[in-house]
């Protein structure tokens, strides 16, 4: 029972990351594709299963054996009871589409899939900023708003997978129009989407997207927003403050439901929390109830963009373990 | 191992409810008597203990024997760990009161502690509407709002036994004052005393309450404003409507968060939920992930005003099993 590897797969809206994982949950290897998200279904399975095969093959050449089992992240909700994509935001061709069962017919053995926020909570929970808690809150500010809840030191998957849809709790019920067709959801206001939105608002109709804000290829950047918020330029100060605000009163809604020990925030937008961080805790301090507040900490998550392939390993891990428990 | 019986104990505003519940969470025997909660808070344990020994001695005059153990549920949020209460809305001599030690000492034997709405949660789950369900969201909406939550078949504590406090999600960020101090928490709009606020910034200032909307009394009551409401009063309506749609927001996000597969709602102020129902459903329909929507079925409470003496006796014996568990 020593020994071998698990191959975690985080398929994300641009990069598909494909991992090999020890059983510790340390990343022996990582490769790095396109995600071809917007393909056919079908492509994507091969897309996938062609870089799993890849990742095998070369953790062959290291000696490391054959794989222990197989986990698949993928973004939007699951049924995590059929093993479909009941609705991806960034996979359009993914509407009840049967993914484990395609996976496992392309892969030849069985896989485990779980949504990917969900995964990178587990990376997180496993090897990450919630190493060894059992009470924990996990945003990923990135693309969307996602998020994952640790409750008894498990995954709250709910009824069919689907729970942990942080970024869609509301937050300022006639607000913005989020991605998802609501409005007001945290993911309007706290992910890059959102923040690029709240800039557009600030600006002249129809004027472009200032340089200031945009990276070398002329596209929107949180962090380029963050660095002029830093250089004190005043659009992108009061952008970060709103964020900010939101994302308060988010989390303390989340401490009063939860009453967590720690709050984990992650993702690419997390970067600027420094700058967030005032207006969200005057939030959290003006909503979150004294003692529960007492026993919570905020802070940043640990493992960076390899969360996701680390955390669809333990997905894998955990399904073997409940597997062997069965036998 | 088999027969026997636990004592549950609700300790509401105003009343005291304290009863002898079997170990398939029958109600056998049921005693009321004034809570005295602004009472000292000796004076409120001596109370208490009266009243437990008043049920255990009837319990022996019917051959019960007896009990196997002693729950009592307390308003406000409990730190489980220490067995204190940090903090209670009506019982202000309350703060840092180590209840659990105090109530041992006085009952001569480990007594259970649990949150008031926790128990009324575990009611409905041992006996009521939630029986046999594993992913459930509980709202009591009561003089305030409270909550409990199932999760893998369990109640949700926290890292302290605060978890729950579902009335004080922010469903307006610039909303009516709670009377936990934030600002557009669930409570504010759905709850008795949110409601009569409600209907008190719709009267002229300064104007009495009318007597369309009181008891006996002359004390406001949501029962007379929903008989006027059902009559067709427009004033009665539009708070119901504003009730149902703050209702529907926070249920939303709770759906999305969860991913349940049954959301009760309970308490006095639920007699008035097919005034809300409209106004809730629009707002959860417009906010809830469709596919999370499709899994979640919204009931009814169904054991009154005996739950939260049916949870409290259930913590009791779910405490001996833990105790029979370690031993």
């Amino acid at each position: 029972m020593s020994g071998g590897y698990f191959v975690g797969v985080d398929m994300g809206g641009t990069n598909l990351r494909c991992g090999a994982v020890s059983r510790s949950g340390e990343l022996l290897l990582l490769r790095r594709a396109p995600a071809e998200a917007m393909a056919a279904a079908d492509t994507v399975v091969a897309n996938i299963a062609a870089n799993v095969e890849a990742v095998t093959r070369e953790a062959r050449g290291r000696g490391l054996g054959a794989p222990r089992g197989i986990g698949v992240a993928v973004p939007g909700p699951l049924d995590l009871i059929s093993g479909t994509v009941t609705a991806t935001p960034h996979v359009s061709a993914w509407r009840s589409f049967p993914l484990r069962a395609r996976l496992e017919r392309a892969l030849h053995c069985p896989v485990a899939i779980e949504n990917d926020a969900n995964a990178w909570a587990l990376g997180e929970f496993w090897r990450g900023a919630a190493r060894g808690r059992s009470e924990v809150v996990l945003l990923t500010l990135g693309t969307g708003v996602g998020g994952g809840l640790i409750v008894g030191g498990r995954i709250v998957h709910g009824i069919a997978g689907m729970a942990g849809e942080l970024g869609h709790v509301t937050v300022e019920p006639d607000g913005l129009r989020c991605d998802c067709g609501a409005r007001g959801c945290l993911e309007a206001y706290a992910s890059a989407s959102g923040i690029r939105r709240l800039v557009e608002n600030r600006l002249r109709k129809g004027a472009p997207m200032p340089a200031l804000f945009t990276d070398a290829e002329g596209n929107f950047a949180v962090k380029r927003l963050a660095d002029a918020a830093r250089r004190k330029n005043a659009l992108a100060r009061s952008v970060f403050e709103l964020a900010g605000k939101y994302l308060g009163i988010a989390v303390a809604s989340f401490v009063n439901i939860f009453n967590p020990e720690l709050v984990v925030i992650g993702g690419g937008v997390s970067g600027a929390l420094p700058l967030m961080r005032e207006p969200m805790m005057r939030e959290i301090r003006k909503r979150a109830f004294a003692a529960a507040l007492g026993k919570v900490t905020i802070v940043r998550a640990a493992l960076g963009g390899h969360a996701g392939v680390v955390g669809a390993a333990y997905t894998a891990a955990q399904q073997m373990r409940a597997v062997i428990a069965r036998d």
